[in-house]
């Protein structure tokens, strides 16, 4: 578990200086009432976590020095692009938020054939995935994406190593596809919308060599499919 | 994938026949317009599926004969006996939601040290839990327990072969702890409300068996945790 930490964007670093600004300087100075000569972490959301002192408290920033960086190995855990079928905005809010929590690295919002038309706000997910990985401790903001057709999903996740469908037919248990013998250090996942996957988006997706593998043998709405399949690639990854 | 089916409580068999009532017998003969000679699929909620023909339609009931019995294998699936310290009613609706939609067997509200003061209306999550099993496919309602101290929890479990608490600290991976090796017929899983179990109830859980184990290296709220926890067992015993 992580201390709590505030972000500073790798712009607001200037050598061995960093500057909180804007919500994170408001949380950390007038709501935590950090003040001068106080000590805390701060993280760039690319895996580097810094101690730093507040070394000087101004109206609207806080300027801090560096005194180390903080080490994490992250190196164990995989690396998972995720992409979702579009669906209504409260099944995306749970899926996101959440799927940042376990520490995804990247978000496709997919327009797939049978995926409702759906409005995608960007700007929003992007606040919202910086709360979640401060609410979880992680030190990794993920990026999301603009929504791509499945052609373009497929396209970006071409050199990936490890690509898995999830889908009720015709697969496998995962446990047959992702196991600890083999560590594998990037997975591509994507999950359909509500209707699922239409028959040529899953003949495309095998024939780039993704996996189609069962989560259960129960069918489950998408965002609950989401945190099973990224719960269950650590389970079968971490030792 | 199971195909719809509709419930039909042990009580309203009688030999060879089902009597579908209430919203079971709306939704089949009002909503689905289901009328006499067609065929459904029933199930009594304690694993048992039958396939039958609706012989009588009357203005509240339908009288149906069964004409087989439809053959699941479940034993392949782990029971889970799930308890969850009590939480805000809106985390709970979610993670009770989510946990019988991945076919828990019971579940134990908890009121633990540092779980909040709340009420728990199980006949509403009696409802609710009804609605997952179909939503989801599954074929086995399960058990929801009125609120326990921790000591009952412990008590409760006491002959379960495989207990396992979520901690952060000083704890295991799950796959250390639950493998393919070993088939594990019950699993008990404990998890503590967002303010964590108190020294007196971690002592205690270990002491009676309960195996520490940490799901993520971040902080997860209650709800994805319990779902986490969950997926992780089934994709440690499922091949």
């Amino acid at each position: 578990m992580h201390d709590y930490q505030f972000y500073v964007s790798r712009e607001n670093f200037q050598k061995k200086f960093v500057y909180l600004k804007d919500n994170e300087f408001r949380h950390c100075c007038r709501v935590l009432r950090k003040n001068e000569g106080d000590i805390i972490n701060v993280f760039d959301g690319t895996g580097n976590v810094y101690q730093v002192k507040i070394i000087e408290l101004n109206k609207d920033s806080a300027k801090c020095e560096i005194e180390k960086q903080i080490e994490y190995d992250i190196s164990e855990n995989p690396e998972i692009i995720l992409g979702v079928g579009l669906v209504k905005t409260k099944a995306l809010d749970i899926l996101i938020t959440q799927a940042v929590s376990l520490g995804i690295r990247e978000f496709y919002p997919i327009q797939s054939e049978h995926s409702i038309k759906q409005n995608f706000n960007k700007e929003r997910y992007l606040k919202k995935s910086l709360e979640s990985v401060k609410q979880s401790g992680g030190i990794i903001i993920p990026e999301i994406h603009d929504p791509v057709n499945f052609e373009t999903w497929i396209e970006k996740t071409n050199d990936i190593e490890m690509k898995i469908i999830a889908l009720q037919e015709d697969s496998k248990a995962i446990s047959q596809v992702i196991s600890f013998n083999e560590k594998i250090k990037k997975t591509a996942v994507v999950i359909g919308p509500e209707g699922g996957f239409s028959n040529n988006e899953i003949n495309s997706a095998k024939q780039s060599g993704f996996i189609p593998i069962n989560i259960f043998e129960y069918r489950l709405r998408t965002e609950l499919a989401v945190t099973s399949v990224i719960a269950s690639i650590y389970a079968l990854q971490r030792r």
